[in-house]
Order: structure tokens, then C-alpha cells, then sequence
């Protein structure tokens, strides 16, 4: 058999999809996991528990793997360069992947290529955000510690001097963005394998509510044929220039400018499979799963398409009701379409434990039936 | 959490992907393997290698599940009643599982019902073979041994009594039934749950080659649509008259009368998932395994409907060449749109080590496209 062994480092829900995907390939797979219960964990047959901080951990973890690729961005780049000295494949290699690991260094390689961006520098202090604020953005100003943030966490919104000192509590460096006054969030998706290769999804909207996305919708509705071409051409040029390899997410803001003029600049970017694709397991032809796999082990990949006309993508948040399954039964009669995706994470106020996703013709009912199913399982709506 | 642990007898492929299909439900999933080796066991988390035909063995796997479930039909049914008494839900029970153990007991019971069967009856040797002949179904006949067969093994086509005795050599119960001069095969796949909810998928083509399944096509093309909805009723007819939960497979042969009236007769039962369905996985709304999980934890069951006009199936079987893997480069470059699905068996002649899947408009399109992956990757072609 000459199957290869793909490593993962990470054991969350990213990792569990994955393996889902991989099933069908035949290929063999593992993770590296926290615990012996995190979401992959469960589901995996080749599970290493370990602290992915550690370079003799991640060394014994890769022994015997073909590649090793992530379920997160949180890998020091350092043991990532270590492991390729001994002979590791890696991929997305640690040069892509310092720049969705350092904010600050994403931006400066953004500009560098011409990639559309707020307004942005390293700020030093409170006072230095004002000076910053002055030099054309104003306040409020967005502050982002330039590591380890996500959904929402590591970010401020900063009105005034005042505010802006939260940030630096931390003692991280911080990173001041203008605050866009966007119509929306776009996620462009693509995935790019190592020979070159690389495939473009539609572009999605996607809907924050709290700073955490909510909802995806794919294609975005209503969006321009030459913005989503821009936005997909942007999305390969940075997986080209950055050299990624595997699924690479392009958060996006959609803007207007003075005279109406609809624009983009880049907001995030993320070098693994990401939520804003979620949709495509039930309506594209190839998963962003899928694809990830395809792209790390060199394989050609698969046909990005949509299946559907519309699919809608819904976050399942932990509620203030635990029993999750309970809800299977009223959903499931409800709507003989829902697809639906738990992570097997316990419920915890406000975390992402699943999502479902609907698809179909009529926008306005495949968004009911997905927000519907959301609400439900979380218990914010009983009926 | 209340997820419920869904434990299935069996470490084949059709583990491996139910497995596949319980992820995104969020269930537990085990399964009782012969060996670590075993399709699913290379894929699933939580496995327990041991023999099904052990009770001891039985009981301790059922322990902590809140049913059970088969990939194959071979356990005792004495044990299945055993356990059903100390209060393991059994689905398929052995009160409709027998039927797909017996030829002899499900041909009486589909007589009972009025299935439309071929002419058979149980035969005690050669001589008695050529008085069923006689009886008016002629040599040659087909005869069958009661339990056991499948893909052909088992099976005899006696064109005279001396040919007939080859099947009494093994000292087991024979089935003799008249060999039907069919116009092709069909298999009418359904799904139904403990409270009765029931979904029929399209009934599909099977074209068979040497007694093994090498190609479905879905929906079965130029099926007349009273034919079809006949082949459907009757599927749903024997799914509620033996009780089954769970998928149910009915292999039909399509008939055509003296007069040139359609018909069909009722060849084999399967109660768990079938090579037949594998289709859905890719080319229906909800697969044939996410709807058997759904069947057997009695959830409502998911839209069985198409997702493309045509899907065609294609059954990958050992050849001379070992490496199925090195043909995925030309393959999936070849064809961005097909659907590879190994099961992660070594590879023997005439093995079934994996199918292929592709789905279309255009029917002799989707078909070469399946046909040539399946041989590319099976070494019988080599461009």
C-alpha cells in the first residue's frame, strides 16, 4: 500500500471535517490533539495527545507522515523550520504561514504585493494610536494584538485615547487598523497545491454578529460579477505570492467609496480550512476538506462549483441548553433537507459546537431553514 | 451530552462509511471488527476486535450501546434474540434479518406477501432439481445455497441434473429457483424507521458482470414510471411486512412478458447498507448511511431525492496492479468532478477495494467518465 500518512496538527473541529474528507481517499490520517477528547479526537483512529509547543513532541508526531499540515495557525514557526531541516514536509510551510500567524507582518507583505488594505501600522502606546488617528484614519480606531487573536478576542474598538488603552495591558504588540465603514463581509476561499495548481470557490458572504461569523451565504447575493472576480483574482494572488499551500481563507470587507465605487480590502486571512467554506461540503462539488488534502499531498484538486443555487451555512452556538441531540428530532422532521454538522464539544455559551447548512433555489427559504435549524438546536427558539 | 452510541457488527467498507456519515451527526460510532486491520478499523476510533458469531463477545461490544447495527447479515440470530432479551435494541431485529439470512425463509415470506418471485422451492438433491424443472420452470435452474452466498458464491446455474449435483456437495440446505430471462437489474432501495417513517430512493440500475456488481446507474435509465413506482411500493412492502429498520436493498430482475408486459420478481434482500446505494453518497440529498444512522437511532429520516440527473456508479475491483494510489494523479486530473472512494483494502483479484462516483446531464458522458476511473485505477487501462 502506498496510501500516505497525512499528520494534522490540531485536534478541533477543523481536523474532525478533515478526517471526514479523508475517509474517501483512502489515505491514513492523524492528529495531534490537546486531549483525548477534543472534537477530532473522538472520531480519529490515529490520535497522538500532546502539546503542539513542543518540538520533540511535534518531531515524534511527524515521524512516519508523509506531510504534516494544521487544523490551526498556532504552531511556532520556528519548530515548523526545524522539522523541514530534518526532512518534515510541511505545508503550508512556515514562510506562509507567519503571515496568519502575525497580523503585522500580513499586512506589510500585503502592501508589498498591492493588496487592498485598511489603513494600517504598529502602534506603540495609547498616545501613538492618536497620532495614528491623525494621520488620516480618526477614531474610533480598530487595535488587534498582532498574535493570537480570533473571533473577536485580542481585538478593541477603540473611540478614544482612553479606550485605546486596553490594548497594551498585555504588554503584545499591537496593530492599528482604520475602522472601515463596510457593507459587508465577503470570504473569498481558494486552495493551491505545491506544483501551482489552484482553485477558486464563489465568493461568500459572510455574516459576524458579535465579532463571530453567524452565517455564510454562497455565492454572496447581489454581488457584482467583476467585484467577486476581483476578489477571487486577489485571493490567488496573495495564495501565489505567500507561497501557500492548502485551503487559504481571504476575510474580506466589501466598501462603497465616496462615489458609490464598490471596492474590497482585505481583513483576515486564514491558511487552513476555515468556517467561511463550511458550505462547500454540501454545496460545492469538492469540500474545502476535500481540496485541503488534495493540495498537501500534491494531488490535483477537485472542482470548487457550487452544487446549488444557494446553500447557507449557520453557526450552532452554545446556548443555555446542553442537550443538543434533543433538537435532531423537531429539526430533522422539519426539514427533510438540513444537513446537519455537531462538533461533539460540549456546550458552552457563545462557542461554535456545529453547524448546519440548507441549500436551494429561493434564498429567502434556504436562510430561514438554516436559521431556523441554528436557533433551535441552541434553544433560543422552541418551535 | 445525550449523543447516543450507535454500535455496528462489522469492519467493512460499509462501517467505514457509515462511519464516515456519523461524523457530522455527532453520534459515537463503534464498531466489532476481526481484525485491526479491517476497512473500517483503519478509521474508526472506537473499535473492538472480536468474533460476531461469539455471544460473549456480542454482549460486551453491545454493552453501552444504545443500538446495534450490521454491516453484514452473518450474525446468529439465536444470539441477536439473546441480547434483545437483556435489553440491547437490535435494528435490523432477527425476526426481519433472518429473511436476509435465508433464501428459504425469505422466499416464503415474500410469498406470503405477494411479492413477485421467480418459481422456487427448496430441493434435497440432483434428482429432485429436475423434478422442480419438470414443475415448469425447465432447465437451466438456479440454485442457491439457503445461507451464505453472496457475489456469486454459492451460487449454481445446473443446465442438467448432473450439473445439479455440484450444489449438494457441501451437505447444506439447497434453494432451486427458475433462471429468469431478465432484461436487466434493478435495485429499489428504501429506508425505514422503527416508527414506521419510510423513504424510497430512486430505484437504480445494476449492471452485473460475472455475478458482481460493477456499475449503478440512478436513477435506471428508460425505466417505464409505473414500473418504477411498482418497484419502489413493493421495496416499501417488504421493508414494513418483515419489519425491517434501517436500509433494505431489494435486487429486482426487469422482466418483460410473452406479451411484452413489463414485470419484475424480486431476486435478493440486503438489510444494511448495499453496493447498490453507494450512489447516494455523492448523488443523492442524504446518503444511504446517514439515512440507515437515522433509521436505527429512529430520527426522521433525510430527503432521499437526486442531486443530479444522472449519477453513475462504478465498483473499483483488484487487478494485477497493487498501487491504486499512484492512478489518482491521472485520474483526478483527468476529472475534477470525480468522486474517488477507497476502502483501504490490500488488493487482490476480484476484490472490491473501492468505487468511484460521477454524476452529470449526460448519461454516456457520466458513464465513460466512471468506466474509465474505475479501470484507470484498477490498471486495466493505462491513459
Amino acid at each position: 500500500m502506498t496510501f500516505p500518512v497525512v499528520g494534522m496538527v490540531g485536534g478541533g473541529q477543523l481536523a474532525r471535517m478533515t478526517h471526514e474528507a479523508g475517509i474517501p481517499l483512502g489515505i491514513r490520517f492523524r492528529i495531534l490533539s490537546d486531549t483525548p477528547q477534543d472534537s477530532a479526537a473522538q472520531v480519529v483512529s490515529d490520535v497522538t495527545v500532546g502539546d503542539y509547543r513542543d518540538l520533540d513532541t511535534l518531531r515524534a508526531f511527524a515521524r512516519g507522515c508523509d506531510v504534516v499540515t494544521f487544523d490551526h495557525e498556532h504552531v511556532p514557526v520556528e519548530h515548523l523550520r526545524a522539522l523541514q531541516a530534518e526532512g518534515v514536509t510541511v505545508r503550508p510551510g512556515p514562510d506562509a504561514l507567519v503571515h496568519a500567524q502575525d497580523k503585522g507582518v500580513m499586512r506589510a507583505r500585503l502592501a508589498q504585493i498591492g493588496a487592498p488594505c485598511p489603513r494600517n501600522r504598529i502602534v506603540a502606546d495609547a498616545a501613538d494610536v492618536t497620532r495614528f488617528a491623525a494621520e488620516g484614519a480618526g477614531y474610533p480606531v480598530v487595535l488587534k494584538t498582532v498574535r493570537g487573536g480570533y473571533d473577536g478576542k485580542g481585538v478593541w474598538f477603540a473611540r478614544s485615547e482612553a479606550d485605546a488603552a486596553d490594548a497594551f495591558k498585555a504588554g503584545v504588540p499591537v496593530l492599528a487598523e482604520e475602522r472601515v465603514d463596510f457593507v459587508r463581509e465577503l470570504a473569498a476561499n481558494v486552495v493551491r497545491s505545491p506544483h501551482g495548481q489552484a482553485v477558486a470557490y464563489p465568493v461568500a458572504e459572510s455574516v459576524q454578529v458579535d465579532g463571530v461569523c453567524d452565517t455564510v451565504i454562497a455565492p454572496a447575493p447581489n454581488l457584482p460579477e467583476e467585484l467577486s472576480a476581483q476578489a477571487q483574482r486577489l485571493a490567488l494572488t496573495v495564495a501565489s505570492e505567500l507561497g501557500v499551500v492548502g485551503h487559504l481563507a481571504v476575510e474580506l470587507f466589501e466598501t462603497r467609496g465616496p462615489d458609490g465605487t464598490p471596492g474590497i480590502l482585505v481583513n483576515e486571512l486564514a491558511m487552513r480550512p476555515h468556517n467561511s467554506g463550511h458550505w462547500s461540503m454540501d454545496g460545492a462539488a469538492t469540500s474545502q476538506f476535500a481540496n485541503h488534502l488534495r493540495a498537501v499531498l500534491d494531488l490535483p484538486l477537485g472542482d470548487p462549483r457550487p452544487r446549488a443555487r444557494w446553500t447557507v451555512m449557520a453557526n450552532v452556538l452554545g446556548g443555555d441548553y446542553p442537550d443538543m441531540y434533543a433538537g435532531y428530532l423537531h429539526c430533522m422532521a422539519r426539514d427533510p433537507g438540513l444537513k446537519i454538522h455537531m462538533y461533539g464539544k460540549d456546550v458552552k455559551p457563545g462557542r461554535k459546537v456545529g453547524h448546519v447548512t440548507t441549500y436551494g433555489d429561493d434564498l429567502a427559504d434556504v436562510r430561514e431553514r438554516a436559521r431556523h435549524a441554528a436557533d433551535y438546536l441552541r434553544g433560543t427558539i422552541d418551535e
